[in-house]
């Protein structure tokens, strides 16, 4: 599979092509129309819910209006969490006082009992503390994670990637400790009231406990009574329930290659939102940009030599099945893919792409990065790509994740901030045409 | 005054002072806390307004707070326009219909009569059309300049400076074929409501005609309602009106140099601000920025070698006479200036700078550039620097500019819109931190 890749051998060309394609996608506001449609229609679009079958609805059409081909989907099973209505948090202290904090249930999180759980806190910054409190301290407790996150990391990603492991695991880490729950400081950079929300796992835990996240404000200030009282008491009551799975879809779309049509060139982002907010950046951006390629090319009049594939992947929040299933689907059916590339890292300004190829393959890309760079996209780095190629890099397909901007994406992620107002028009457009470019490239000197 | 820069000797030292520089601001809130303050107890800080001497007090408190030595007044006259009460647009159609729109006067602008101007509207799109449509069609008319900013250009300042001269210039130009007034379609790549002022210039037109600006969605219904009825009427009133002058005063901090206390390095943004909005990212977040400055090298231990002067200066939107004003006095007094630094552009993510420096020095700056580069700042070009620097550029001394992220600007730039919320923390923070770290080079590697 290892890719050949003709020269660039016509500079002036790839220069002109690339501004035709930037230009096209600054000139269309329809991306960013789609995008308001998908927020404002079906927002809080998790797997399995009704605003996610709402989705792949409205992407199937907006895909074929952007000019593809065919449209069709890929079945796949997905599992069902609700939410349910009741998130309560109450905080008291012996003296009397108590407040109520915003607390939302973690993603995968069992429910506690009807009248809730009511214990003292113990307050930990990582699974190191767990070890050294011990069981004795941590026994019936309710643990609170209150790690911030290291704002030194220019890249945001870096930092959250630091701590996200006690959302993730908390649960299953504190559980072993014989905590009855835990709290944790939601993964975000900035000071705001917003409980951010992101998945957990319980993996091989022998008991499984509620986890919840608390916004970054009200985590300093539980943290601050907690200094005041250590023997404080929380009361907190989810109602949150695993359903039986149910089958959903990815939304696959194609126009098919002149020359190669069955050698693939993959883009995507993902359907499935968190169901507290609108997935505006988390990942309508990425959708509304792959779909806003056929769009590109088609108004560019770019006939794409190999088969332009779009894929709006289902469950990217919990499971990932949509990925998986794609995967699969392309290693049975042995379809060559040349190039899969996603986008889910908000609808911010495009800085680059992290790739997952070969070194070989690396120094070809990077001579076209000249042609990028007159548009502020100057990172061509080899690092990972994005969850949702992520099975299809194990397949040996080159694989790339568009990296924009990161400086806002913590700010919304996974919490009632991430709606529409928070994407800039022309933020997303230039990913989408950073992406486009990147495929024509592709579809251009990618040589047998 | 050419300038010799010592070979950069010791890049693992200029790699941890980059790092140190960068995490001392990142770690720091005092800086968007400054700005909090700036923007909400002195919003609209128009040169001789009361809010600008508050700012001028309250700027003058944060460089004291930020470790200056010495903060000193610099007076300087500017001129005294004053928007009025009064700012009505009424559309008249033959069919009866009549709507308001939203209408902001330009700066500068002359008032109209008590009862306001009534007069049909003629539609351009620039200076060509003028002459085109010559006195016969204009005289005694309103000039609408409809000319949208061309979405196409990557770095928005480059579509503002295209057009922006149909603000400044319209109603001088079109006041010599007749026109009793224009109306400018505000200089935004947004399609929003708010209308976008800024300074208009009379300079010799034998006739003054009031200006004023009027929202891109009001100029869209204003185009189409024309496109209906090409006889309607407007009816605009403005009380605008220029005073005279007043006193007015740049604000300077220094840290005094261990080694060439008589040489300078400037860094500095304006205190001025548009009266409609908060003036957050113009420029509130160039002043808080610039300040930083001086936090930075106190809290990371750093002790300049060459003076350290930050300037807040007065009077950028109307007629720079603070900047003038501190040219002449360098100019004056001889003093060695090495560097000339100033944030103007908004305060978002940085992307590098705008250098107005010679090909020699050039050169040496641009091995420093790895350095900025794993924080995202990749821009390194010669041109212009920045209007509050120009005239120390016109000096001979080496000038530039801080780039930004510039999709966002357009969208604020002198608007109501431009509020201390749309300005996002660790962007303000990382281009104070790539300020200080191109002083710190400066610093460093100039020598005699």
């Amino acid at each position: 599979l290892l890719a050949i890749i003709a020269l660039t051998g016509n500079s002036q060309k790839d220069s002109l092509t690339t501004r035709k394609i930037f230009n096209t996608a600054l000139l269309s506001n329809q991306i960013y129309e789609d995008l308001g449609v998908l927020c404002k229609e079906s927002p809080g679009r998790l797997c399995g819910s009704d605003n996610a079958a709402k989705a792949i609805n409205l992407l199937s059409g907006m895909l074929k209006d952007a000019g593809a081909d065919t449209v069709y989907l890929q079945e796949c099973m997905v599992r069902k969490w609700d939410r349910g209505k009741i998130e309560k948090c109450l905080v008291s202290s012996k003296s009397g006082g108590t407040f109520e904090t915003d607390i939302c249930a973690l993603g995968g999180s069992v429910s506690t009992p009807e009248k809730g759980i009511t214990a003292q806190v113990i307050e930990l910054k990582n699974f190191d503390d767990l070890a050294k409190a011990g069981k004795e301290k941590i026994n019936g407790k309710i643990v609170f994670f209150n790690q911030p996150l290291n704002p030194e990391h220019y890249y945001t990603f870096n930092a959250y990637g630091e701590f996200a492991k006690l959302r993730v695991y908390g649960a299953k880490e504190a559980s072993a400790y014989g905590a009855v729950a835990v709290i944790v400081r939601s993964m975000t950079l900035k000071t705001d009231n917003q409980p951010h929300t992101g998945i957990m796992r319980y993996k091989d835990a022998a008991v499984q406990i509620p986890g919840a996240a608390i916004s970054t404000v009200d985590a300093d200030r539980l943290s601050l009574s907690l200094k005041n009282d250590s023997a404080l008491t929380v009361s907190l009551t989810l109602d949150c329930k695993e359903l039986p799975e149910v089958p959903s879809y990815n939304v696959i779309a194609e126009i098919k290659g002149s020359e190669f049509p069955d050698e693939y060139i993959v883009a995507g982002g993902h359907t499935d939102a968190w169901d507290n907010g609108e997935g505006a950046h988390d990942d309508g951006a990425g959708c509304v940009q792959s779909i806003n390629i056929l769009r590109i090319f088609k108004q560019a009049e770019i006939k794409p030599r190999h088969t332009l594939r779009i894929i709006m992947f289902m469950d990217e929040e919990v499971d990932q099945r949509g990925a998986k299933k794609y995967a699969e689907s392309v290693s049975q059916k042995k379809e060559k893919h040349i190039l899969a590339l996603e986008s889910d890292r908000g609808g911010y300004t495009p800085h680059g792409f992290s790739m997952e190829i070969s070194k070989e393959l690396y120094e070809k890309v990077i001579q076209w990065k000249k042609h990028f760079l007159m548009y502020g996209v100057w990172f061509f780095e080899i690092g990972g790509s994005g969850v949702d190629v992520g099975p299809l890099a194990k397949l040996g397909i080159p694989c790339m994740g568009l990296v924009t901007d990161s400086q806002r994406y913590f700010d919304i992620q996974h919490a009632p901030s991430d709606t529409f107002d928070k994407v800039n028009k022309r933020e997303l457009q230039l990913g989408s045409a950073a992406m486009a470019t990147m495929i024509w490239f592709f579809d251009q000197y990618f040589a047998q």
